[in-house]
């Protein structure tokens, strides 16, 4: 798959690359970063999913995951939040739908159909990006919306991803207002059915099971109680024999604080 | 001294704290970032200092230096960069004078002599603040702008600083393009007799000794030649007297991937 690096800095001994590529799926080009560890020959890939607002940069520059990467050779890629430099109705008028914040579905209405196409784009052409560097293994993390993007992924790709775990996921987003405002625009009001094929709950409610999922979520974060709601996760898995691990971490908040003081655990479970 | 914290993330079982206070040297109201080791009783304080365009921001979102100071007890202080709030000729116009580029500098020409005192405010202010937190031994680094401010702060207050270490200093400001346009707009074209003690260079010409000095600079820093001029800094220190250590790391740039990959060594140094 080709791609343009843009900018490289060296980091820990390995490098953090900014690229660009033509994504078939968007129709157009999308940014991403990856971070490739000393030797350039990771053995194991994570795809880094990042939450509202975000873009392929704030994980790399916030993080503080490369260390732990250049010790374990692993590489991670952290791919644009939604498509950019369109225009569509309604696409930068608000932080919770449009412009970073592509919600990791493929959209449905009309504006949005042709080109916020973010599942397929993570699905085929990300983990495309991320073979291509010589990984034979490939799993996923993400934070808040990028939670609920990989654990959704996680659950209806087992064969792709290996590992799955989140930071402050949106477990069930049919449910809260950042995934309704979305789902609606993304996908219609009309289109319930669907909803529940992109909703973290519906997924293991309705059947789709994988190994154990790592959760980590603070005590302290502001959308914990409105838009979070890890618990109906908690026991739509302990229904359903899902295996699930959450960590409840006392005082921690949304952050990147939160994310950095954590990074190191999740690593270590998605190489183990 | 008084200061009104306006938001705390809990960071590695510690507390990294954005904060206000009403400055007397600056005559008006300031912005920093602390970050409390879990104990909340810091024996070791550093002061950072951040370069051109930063606040008080950058160096706790991503030097990934929490991890670091909460194992080892210690605090870090970090000033924003300049007076906010003001709107003084010429004071918004460019990224390399004015906001965010207060230069370490007591100012002396017309409108910026009132408020843009940056030496005093370290050295009287900040220094007031760190000691606030119970710490009996005080250190500074910083980098670009804030290594050259680190430099001549621990320079002329040795008594103040019992370490001082940089990355990627402008080691020679009255010789460089940013140091000579920052000198002039705040000191005055006239006044080359003071440009000399805000000059690293020019201090150790002039016999201010301390302690060794720790270094760290990117062979890959895009300001390295025209800018940072190093092997100034080594030859007066070498002629001087002064013991220096000048670590040069190959490929690396002038970003906080570079500072966050050497963040630790620079920790240890402060703390032997």
């Amino acid at each position: 798959m080709n791609y343009q690096v843009k900018k490289s800095h060296k980091t820990f001994a390995g490098t953090t690359h900014f690229a660009e590529h033509e994504s078939q799926v968007i129709g157009g080009k999308m940014n991403f970063s990856y971070f490739l560890p000393p030797s350039e020959k990771p053995k194991h890939g994570i795809v880094w999913l990042s939450g509202l607002t975000c873009t392929e940069e704030n994980f790399m520059a916030k993080a503080g995951a490369q260390k732990i990467l250049a010790e374990k050779e692993a590489l991670i890629i952290c791919p644009d939040t939604s498509p950019r430099g369109l225009d569509l109705p309604g696409e930068h008028d608000s932080y919770d739908f449009g412009s970073g914040a592509g919600f990791y579905v493929n959209a449905l209405t009309e504006g949005y159909k042709d080109s916020y196409r973010m599942y397929d784009y993570i699905k085929n052409e990300v983990v495309a990006l991320a073979k291509g560097f010589g990984v034979s293994r490939l799993s996923i993390m993400g934070h808040s919306m990028g939670g609920h993007g990989a654990l959704v992924l996680g659950l209806r790709e087992p064969d792709t991803f290996s590992k799955v775990s989140a930071f402050s996921p949106i477990v069930n987003p049919i449910q809260c207002p950042w995934g309704v405002k979305a789902f609606t625009g993304y996908l219609g009001e009309d289109r319930k059915d669907l909803w529940k094929t992109y909703d973290a709950c519906e997924l293991v409610s309705s059947g789709h099971q994988r190994n154990e999922i790592l959760i980590d979520q603070g005590t302290n974060d502001e959308f914990f109680a409105e838009q979070l709601l890890t618990s109906n996760f908690e026991s739509a898995c302990k229904e359903s024999g899902q295996a699930l691990k959450v960590n409840y971490r006392e005082s921690y908040d949304h952050s990147y604080y939160f994310i950095s003081s954590f990074i190191q655990s999740h690593i270590e479970f998605h190489l183990s």
